[in-house]
């Protein structure tokens, strides 16, 4: 334990009652690990949707101004009385975050499990990973195969199980395939490569030409653009095609998860023999996991009455698949790290510089083909 | 068999390929019995909004014009291209209509089960009801207790099954009671009064301060109107107190059902103890099964990821429910067709004035309060 750190800078995004939102360094002191702890230094994290949701929330980003806060450059932003009263629970309290992580485990608790652990590169879920060190129970830490990069370790949690858990809910909910949207994501590229490999239908509906050619490049058999004159008419007849009747939507507002089941509705009526006026008997199901688009999902209810639209997420999912599905679904994302769960990082940078205003602008764009991928320790 | 009539008057809604609606009323033979079938005098039939789906469907009631056609009133109205596509699937051919009704056993097939019936008041569900006539199989109707009025015994089947099929589903899916939207109908009262029975929590929404007395006087705890400036304080605060987590909107259209799922999710969030970005674990389902307001639904999607809206209808609850379910439904039905279930008529109609277009626009309006009930013999 003689080379264990004593500082750790950490990432903090605080609410104030004032009505602002301050992203911040801190320096805060490093945890010793207990009996089942490991202590890991931090090497590679992901900037996913997920965390930007937490990062600023329901602020307004664009009255962010740049400071200097502990010597660090720091963000302020103003927050509307509706943000305000949307993050009511989280006012006061300045909040670690960075869902996922990789790193290497520096030090460890007495037990047998966390001893195992030293010197081992892992991929980490918790909380708390845009920091140079985290702290944390053997169970929330994977080991990685010997060799294995912290880049390429750094999303082995979010992006990958959510893929996995697409497939998983299709065939557990009886389903033949998935339309996915914004589906040139690196999660889309994954999923592609998934459903290639289980030869499961996949519908990628994307929002321009050159990603239709991305995703037809990686043997994607399915794309369209939703932004072309046919894409109503196109989409329905894959859907006839295939008989696909479950969507997964990043977008969230507009009326693009409407349009899908409005097709998938009349690729059902195709099918039918019988005049209804409550619609086809055929179920179809939105799944809507992302807000890519914070605007209100606008539904036309143009489907009939067999239909349902709710809200995806892993945990409650997991939760329901229950350890063993989890337990395999974690187990192929090691076995194919570097394959079909590879993730594309367009940029690297380190906690200093995720605190840069233009850089903050840029990765909250979350636009298609940038990807963020903050190295606690680099240039150090 | 002697006293068979050999006229039955039969009304019918025709799309024409030219985008015109036509409905009118027909002159058919009446059809025997078959072996296990029945002929029953048609004397009661309601006018529901699931008849008027198809009666007048997606034209344009604006355009509606009055005419004579067979010697009796007809109606006209012009279908927009858009109309037309929506009822691509019965373009010419002309339907008959009318989803329940009641009337008298008058003729039988030589069945012992259809031998049974003969004179027996019954109740029927199965289409082609708004005629003097109908001819059906011996399961399609039941049997009413001797004494009971026809009039009493017209709406045995959607808004009885209707109403306890919400109390089912909710009971099915473990949620704790009931939102309603446009509580003041006879399918809300009926609701209503299943619920004082059955000790369910029941939140009425309406939308007028007269419809909060109707249901008061009839013994509602929680009545709401919906455009009171309090609405979704006071929501929220009942959804507190009463933890319901389900909603049976009728209204479809707008942004009601959204503030609904957003007042569960912060009746859910008062009861957390630690801020999670993704809101509340609470699971909360907006079931949508009427489309009073034909515009879009508005989800903000403020309510977490733990929610789901979806469309309702009987038919495929019931087939989802099973056989005893129904059964027992059925029976209660029966046992409680002037208490529970009593439906109340504003107007009694024959066949030719249900074709006036004044009437027509009446009860097209589908006012909460106006009810119409065809008698096909009224006034012979």
């Amino acid at each position: 334990m003689s080379d264990m750190p004593t500082r750790n800078l950490q990432m903090l995004t605080l609410v104030k009652p004032d009505g602002h939102l301050e992203l911040s360094l801190a320096e805060v002191p490093v945890q010793a690990p207990r009996e089942d702890q490991v202590l890991v230094k931090v090497l590679a994290a992901p900037i996913n949707p997920s965390d930007l949701g937490l990062l600023v929330g329901a602020s307004d980003m664009t009255s962010a101004k740049a400071t200097i806060i502990n010597g660090h450059p720091g963000v302020v932003a103003e927050v509307s009385p509706i943000g305000m009263r949307a993050m009511a629970g989280r006012v006061g309290e300045a909040m670690p975050i960075g869902n996922e992580a990789s790193g290497v485990v520096i030090a460890t608790g007495s037990s047998p499990e966390a001893k195992a652990l030293m010197g081992k590169t892992v991929a980490m879920l918790g909380g708390a990973m845009y920091a140079e060190y985290r702290t944390l129970p053997v169970q929330m830490v994977m080991p990685l195969p010997d060799g294995t990069s912290p880049r390429d370790g750094a999303s082995c949690f979010v992006n990958p199980l959510t893929a996995l858990g697409f497939v998983e809910t299709v065939k557990m909910e009886g389903h033949k395939g998935i339309v996915h949207t914004a589906a040139a994501s690196n999660l889309g590229q994954m999923l592609n490569r998934i459903c290639i490999a289980d030869d499961m239908p996949l519908i990628n509906v994307v929002r321009n030409a050159a990603h239709v050619e991305l995703l037809k490049g990686q043997g994607a058999k399915y794309v369209l653009d939703s932004t072309s004159e046919t894409f109503m008419d196109d989409l329905t007849e894959m859907l006839v095609e295939t008989g696909i009747t479950c969507a997964f939507d990043a977008i969230g507002g507009g009326k693009l998860g409407s349009q899908i089941m409005t097709c998938m509705e009349a690729a059902a009526v195709k099918r039918m023999t019988e005049y209804s006026r409550y619609g086809s008997d055929t179920f179809k199901q939105l799944y809507v996991y992302g807000a890519l688009d914070v605007s209100p999902t606008v539904l036309t209810r143009s489907f009939g009455f067999q239909w349902s639209v709710s809200g995806w997420l892993l945990t409650p999912f997991m939760a329901k698949a229950g350890p063993e599905v989890v337990g395999r679904m974690r187990a192929r994302v090691v076995a194919e790290l570097t394959t079909t769960f590879a993730s594309h990082y367009s940029h690297e940078i380190s906690l200093d510089e995720a605190l840069n205003l233009d850089t903050l602008h840029a990765y909250n764009a979350k636009r298609t083909g940038e990807k963020y991928l903050i190295l606690p320790h680099k240039g150090k």
